[in-house]
């Protein structure tokens, strides 16, 4: 896809599923089109921040990399790299050949009827964003604050991940922090970029959060070229990605796991983070950082993070002679975060629920593998809607309900937000208004979305006080 | 192994993880070593229920299949295939060479101080069995009752697999009915064994819940092998095997799942468990059958799988001309099921907690992947014990008490036991007699310490009510 668009072609990228390694090519692609996976999959969740057309779970296609084509099942056609097609990604389409398309406008009555949404609703809307595109879309779409920057996103950057990598294969904490060391001035550029844009508009970033195979190439071509600019053998790298391998990496070493047996990549973030706040508040700019912890399940793991946070915000208060405001808080995404939510809010300052992972967990349903059963789930009626795409409100619903409750019991200020997909969804945003959410945060393109829906749901359920 | 067992030496099986496909090996061993894994993975659970010597987890451990040997980190030595090592499950100590051994012995004290335990526990102790040798070593060691009868471990039987994997590869229903035909008088004959060893005594059976790749080579060798077995090309097995690829199948296509998208299977296995259950009644046996539904989330998939089982059942009896009575209850193993208990109960006649899985979800750990980070967990004192090997209460148990509660609101009689790994852990035991729970389920060599721990669980918290 990259190739392609040095060309300044226009392609589409059609893959068996995405992996953050083709971030670059997503981004560069018209359209995103797999055959695995469903709503809340790579593609569809990496696609729909940038705003791409993108049509997922295509189980039909048989994709063949080596020769660069697809064939479709019961089809006689075969497609190759350079034919055309289009996808419409409303109604899940894939058309043989160009179609006419046009482009969305957005009408000034538009932008009145939005006023009156916006004069309406009682909850906040923002957005997850980390890149400039899309904290600038966050903006004009009118998002009021950033909901969930993923700081590892800027990991995969060609000018980042070797970095990235080298803090993978340290052998040591001395290694590690070298590396960790090139990182920061890199991570601190970026929240600068961010606080900057969001201005009086608080900003949750998140630590980092996947496990750290993703940030190794997997295939043995790409391990031989990656040992070469490293000047490590090739096997160190094949040694570390076995070492690394997880049966179920969605429930394995990640998330606020890594910070805990990896302290440093806490101490980095935390020190980039408030750095870049303290700089950009000196340029006379309001900044409001959140720091979230991610995957807390015991509050004794926010304990141990938020000890390091504090700890460096001293250090860097002392350095740059100067404060600034920020919170400390954590995403419930485990059962066990939402179960023990009264434990967690007595050192959580905000709670961001994290309903991609709530709804994994909560269910027992991996996002990237439960197409085959949700399709006959949805056929019989077991459910009513795909779980991922609107928030299932009796099992997910009830441990957020439950996680509000018990953690303003212990700190009844408790701010508490959405993070996940769900965040942009009507129905889902309704049910974050009568649970008494302060916000939701979806993808900048359904910002919108969720601010007419937040209106909505604050006309059919007014609460008492704003 | 198998080989080194035809010539009658003792082995050891080494192995970097296990899986179904080495059950055959580890049975024919006197121990098991494993480099990866922890107290619930995949070489703990199945060789403790062996009754094997097992060290898991040894990470020191660099073992090279190709080479047919191991070396140890930090040591020179190198161990080959015929070299003789030493295992202490106990303290998971590995010894080169040979040590000295004794066999455990049971004395007549032993026997009288149980006697004593039985008649102060008011908790039942079943055990977690399917083998004709689990099963008179269950009855051996005290249990009342099988808790679990993990109906695929039937599958791997060298007599079974083919027919299961016919059934996996099956093209159509008609294709998946001729093999299920197969495997029925398989099923139904494991079952009669299992109904005549329990006379009077309640036997929970599973149906089939690991994910169908677990039936499949993973290797290219096996695969071509049973291409030529089965009449098929190896490409049709390498690309059902690719099509049943799960990023994270602990939370993808299993359990209920399987029943509800190929009826057929839940179809054969209720009929094999109920006409072995007429069969054996016949023969003037009490038989006290309970089916037990795996992964129940929501209450619909159980309504799903719980017609198929009654339907089939009164096609049984018309067919001998004989009724007996039988439950159809559910494991509750998903957060969301425990979460939902009160509705999953208008159908459910008995829960039986799943903890193992329960745990993965509710704390978001993979069993197989937690190694790494619980070892600083439980350093930084985080959580205070291994969640795979002592219940969490606070979390988990949580769930289990909802359950319970809401589960009785439904159906004041509901029976409630739980059958993972915690029901053979004293403290865990403490817990299940505290909250209610009708019986425990263990392996059947930890039947005698659950039979201790819930006589000293009674006696302090003694229930108003037998």
């Amino acid at each position: 896809a990259a190739a392609a668009t040095e060309k300044k072609q226009k392609v589409v990228l059609v893959r068996i599923e995405t992996s953050p390694e083709d971030v670059v090519g997503m981004h560069v692609s018209e359209g995103i089109l797999t055959a695995q996976g469903g709503m809340t999959s790579h593609a569809a969740v990496v696609g729909r921040g940038m705003g791409k057309c993108c049509v997922v779970g295509c189980k039909q296609l048989h994709i063949d990399y080596k020769a660069r084509k697809f064939t479709v099942e019961g089809a006689k056609t075969e497609y190759k790299e350079g034919d055309v097609i289009s996808l419409d990604g409303f109604t899940g389409e894939v058309f043989s050949g160009p179609i006419k398309r046009v482009d969305p406008e957005f009408s000034g009555h538009f932008k009145t009827f939005m006023e009156w949404v916006d004069a309406t609703r009682q909850i906040k809307v923002r957005a997850n964003a980390e890149t400039e595109f899309d904290v600038v879309n966050a903006l004009r779409f009118g998002a009021e604050g950033i909901g969930l920057a993923r700081t590892e996103h800027m990991f995969f950057a060609a000018d980042r991940i070797p970095s990235m990598r080298k803090m993978i294969l340290a052998k040591n904490e001395k290694e590690r922090r070298a590396a960790l060391d090139e990182l920061l001035p890199m991570q601190q550029r970026d929240f600068e970029m961010i606080f900057r844009h969001m201005d009086g508009k608080p900003v949750t970033v998140r630590t980092i959060d996947p496990p750290l195979h993703e940030f190794l190439p997997h295939e043995p071509a790409a391990q031989e070229e990656l040992a070469k600019e490293m000047g490590v053998s090739a096997k160190d790298i094949r040694d570390k990605v076995a070492q690394l391998y997880e049966a179920n990496p969605m429930l394995g070493h990640r998330g606020c796991r890594l910070g805990i047996t990896y302290p440093e990549i806490t101490e980095m973030q935390a020190r980039a983070i408030l750095a870049a706040a303290v700089v950009v508040a000196k340029e006379g700019k309001k900044v409001l950082p959140e720091i979230m912890i991610p995957l807390v399940g015991h509050y004794k793991e926010l304990t141990d993070q938020e000890a390091i946070v504090r700890r460096v915000a001293e250090e860097v208060f002392k350095q740059y002679g100067s404060r600034i405001e920020y919170l400390v808080g954590t995403m419930i995404e485990v059962p066990r975060g939402a179960l023990t939510a009264d434990e967690v809010a007595r050192t959580a300052e905000f709670f961001s629920f994290g309903t991609n992972d709530l709804t994994q967990m909560t269910l027992g349903f991996s996002r990237d593998d439960y197409a085959p059963f949700i399709k006959v789930y949805l056929e019989k009626g077991i459910y009513e809607y795909d779980p991922f795409a609107v928030l299932d409100q009796t099992g997910v619903g009830q441990l957020m309900e439950m996680a509000v409750k018990k953690g303003r019991s212990t700190r009844p200020t408790l701010k508490c937000g959405i993070c996940g997909e769900h965040g942009g969804e009507p129905k889902s945003v309704e049910f974050c208004h009568r649970i008494g959410l302060n916000y939701v945060s979806a993808s900048p393109f359904r910002v919108p979305v969720a601010r007419v829906a937040a209106a909505q749901a604050a006309i059919r359920n007014p609460r008492d006080t704003k």
